[in-house]
């Protein structure tokens, strides 16, 4: 009886998983050389869909990815778009808010929270559903992006500009950390003021010096930086892994969604 | 003209924070005190859905959670018993599969691949879908579930046994490590072996002496020991971040989905 019952399970399992997929329209086929190219409408071993992409991004079971598969463009789009990435973003500061407002912060003015700009404090959907940009599915081009920049129009991300807004009145210091490079100091600033962040403890780009090293080596180091001068990291968010790994990450790390793009 | 574009597109943001949700049935509502009640047909900011609820889960945001939310009953069944969870789960072992082979082996037969037994190797899938457990909504039966591991008859997870048959020929050895007592040996060898598992390096269990410490700190142990006795985690694999955090989490880790239960 046992026997029976755990090969009908073996079965189930084995079985569900040539099943028709909701998302044959995304569906990814692995070759054996590793590039992924769009097919098939069938179940197999070595496709991944567009939903387990992205729920493979965001886990960092996937990394060093270059470009939005082709294939997953309109997900994606779909995803970043619709109520969806608000919902998650929404719900990672909430979780974060929780945490925050139920710790008895220190009187010296040392308690920070850190965040990463592009895709946390400020959305840059705007420009990754241009066409030629394709929400992270065309290759970058960094021209175009730094002209974006200079436009310092990006919105705030709805959800991390009300936690900010929660976190100030609580007593955190904030710190704004991002790979943008010192130059565009005064595009960033201007971006953030008329996105609705008017106050700082610090902004933190990264200097001509700086330039080359990986985004999780340059935060760190400017975490570690902060932690030397005797601030207390309560707080860590972004939407990369490299935002919230390495050294002095903080006491605790909120990951937000991005599967437009992956930065080491 | 551009900060006309700016409000236009902050307003977009705003705006889609107020849709009406696909997932309006399993919306939470956390209250002021931090308990999650089932509710609401708009969002809200302190609103939780079940799918950012599950996202939250899966990239560490939210930790040390008890039960799955009881509006969420219903879409974690959904999750586990459809397809995407064995999508997700494949996507996971395809992604490691292609590190794994892309690499060159230790010619002394150290270099091992980590796996956690329950929601990884196995999956538990029938004892989780008893109405009186309810995929994890339900407070944990501990006598219950023993009984359960003695019965011995978990399916395995077909993504992971999959990758478990491709990972042998390769040259890895297998280290299996789970929480399980040392007491339940006998149980838990008879599981995988009905499942497939044929072969291991090792099968850790918690001894007595360990009993009482966290899973995080029990792995962390048990890994290092291993790479004191020489051995290389090529690859650590788990469907907790308390298996794949820690001391000498090896050179890749893989997060397995599950949005059933949590352990620290």
């Amino acid at each position: 009886m046992e026997a029976t019952l755990f090969f009908f399970f073996a079965n189930i399992l084995l079985l569900s998983t040539s099943r028709a997929s909701p998302f044959q329209s995304h569906l990814l086929l692995h070759n054996s050389d590793g590039a992924a190219t769009a097919a098939a409408n069938h179940l197999h071993v070595s496709q991944i869909s567009c939903p387990s992409w992205r729920l493979a991004v965001e886990t960092n079971n996937i990394f060093g990815w270059d470009l939005v598969p082709e294939a997953c463009e309109d997900y994606v789009a779909n995803y970043m778009l619709g109520c969806q990435y608000q919902e998650d973003s929404f719900a990672v500061t909430s979780i974060a808010l929780e945490y925050a407002k139920n710790l008895t912060l220190g009187e010296d003015g040392k308690d920070i929270w850190v965040f990463d700009i592009d895709e946390t404090a400020l959305s840059e959907i705007d420009y990754y559903s241009q066409p030629d940009v394709a929400f992270g599915a065309k290759e970058f081009n960094e021209t175009k992006k730094n002209e974006y920049l200079k436009e310092a129009k990006a919105p705030p991300l709805p959800a991390v500009l009300e936690f900010y807004n929660n976190l100030l009145p609580l007593g955190y210091k904030i710190v704004f950390i991002s790979g943008t490079s010192e130059s565009y100091r005064e595009y960033r600033e201007l971006n953030m003021k008329r996105a609705g962040y008017h106050t700082w403890e610090k902004l933190l780009l990264k200097q001509t010096s700086e330039h080359g090293t990986t985004s999780v080596t340059f935060k760190s180091k400017k975490r570690t930086e902060l932690v030397e001068a005797g601030y207390r990291i309560i707080g860590n968010m972004g939407d990369q892994w490299s935002d919230i790994t390495g050294s002095n990450v903080g006491n605790r790390t909120f990951k937000l969604p991005n599967p437009m793009y992956y930065i080491a």
